[in-house]
């Protein structure tokens, strides 16, 4: 399994994911699941992949290959906006499932979904999730966030605090956060956590970081929220009170 | 969909459980899905049930029909301690699911699970999850608390919070918390929500309260959490602060 988080906000977007590939219990490894393609000053986009491995390697490895070649509908440099660059990730997926599916599917799932973000000089920052049929839908202000994988755990925090106001710094605290209860929930979904916040108009992809488990600014969000969280039930009134 | 939660603590047990029952989007109503059987001074038995609403009826109803009918395997009140009452509701479940899967599973799934909890004088207070099977597992301190429904969003609060040395009152706040987590989140779990703290050694179910969408002590909860939470997050460290 797999978790990943795609936020748009005002001031920016904020992108994490974790580093959990496993076919069963006992084949597990760790992969990067986000990819930058970065022309600096003039684009970054952003892409992150969760379902079958293989499937979204070759997605990234074609489309790194092809990055460019001067080709268009192959290179991602020449993707005109950010829609462009969503229908170019969901072309390659289809074109790749249509030619291993029927191989895969004897002994899995071929299929995969994508969040792809960014911003291409000449609009404003934007973010689809890309579907195993190649389709995709665009991350709006009304529900300003996109996740792929094991998504359920993550999602109350967001529901509670993000929204398209928030300031890119808060909204990295709450990715992260987000990241840590699906992780604690869920063995398939696990550290190192990438996360890159981007700021409007930077061009830059320069804000990623790698959180290891063993990070102590990791061990800091995550413990003092936790510490601050059991505080804050604490302090509302109970049902008794209250009646 | 239905959201049911028990709690076990060293100081008594929490139960909670959501109204919502549907059968497509078209097709929605409000139903109890807590039911007590209760000898007051003597024992208290506590049944929380989700999946096919015929199933989870059937059984509720021919344990309420039986109570006090003086037969062994029918008679709830006669079950000699917490173990046998999972047992009697798991063997019920099961026979009801023999008779009614092959007539149900053209239209539907006729499986359903409960949350059997409760103290039956001579023990402390136990709690059971029943499978569709009948079989059934024990909640334990090393993770005190059974999930039936939609289980995912509600749970990180309780990762994060809930201990067996949890006080009866701050378990009721995080039960209505995990509650109100999924609410928001999934749109076939829904108020009102019915919350039932059970103080160890009292033989009573008098605890039970239930909360309309409009009570204004789950709007103070939840409306405090949510402020608390976001002030909570603003409070911690960023990862530029920390890096």
């Amino acid at each position: 399994m797999t978790y990943c988080l795609g936020l748009l906000m005002r001031e920016g977007l904020v992108f994490v994911s974790d580093s959990r590939s496993n076919a069963g219990v006992d084949n597990i490894t760790l992969v990067r699941k986000i990819r930058t393609f970065v022309v600096p000053g003039e684009r970054v986009i952003v892409m992150l992949s969760a379902g079958n491995l293989a499937t979204t390697q070759a997605i990234t490895g074609l489309l790194t290959a092809a990055a460019g070649n001067g080709f268009v509908g192959q290179d991602i440099h020449l993707c005109l906006n950010m829609f462009d660059a969503a229908q170019l990730v969901g072309d390659k997926l289809r074109a790749q499932i249509a030619r291993d599916a029927p191989h895969v599917q004897p002994y899995g799932d071929p299929n995969a979904t994508f969040i792809v973000g960014g911003q291409i000089r000449g609009e404003g920052p934007r973010m689809f999730e890309i579907y195993s049929a190649g389709n995709f839908v665009e991350v709006t202000q009304r529900r300003p966030f996109a996740q792929v994988g094991e998504t359920k755990y993550g999602k109350p925090i967001l529901d509670r605090a993000f929204r398209y106001d928030t300031s890119l710094g808060e909204a990295s605290k709450l990715a992260l956060l987000s990241m840590d209860a699906t992780v604690r929930s869920n063995l398939s979904v696990a550290a190192p956590v990438d996360l890159l916040p981007y700021p409007i108009d930077t061009f830059s992809a320069a804000g990623l970081r790698t959180f290891e488990t063993s990070d102590p600014y990791w061990h800091a969000l995550c413990d003092g929220y936790d510490a601050g969280l059991r505080e804050l039930v604490h302090r509302l009134p109970g049902p008794t009170e209250a009646s």
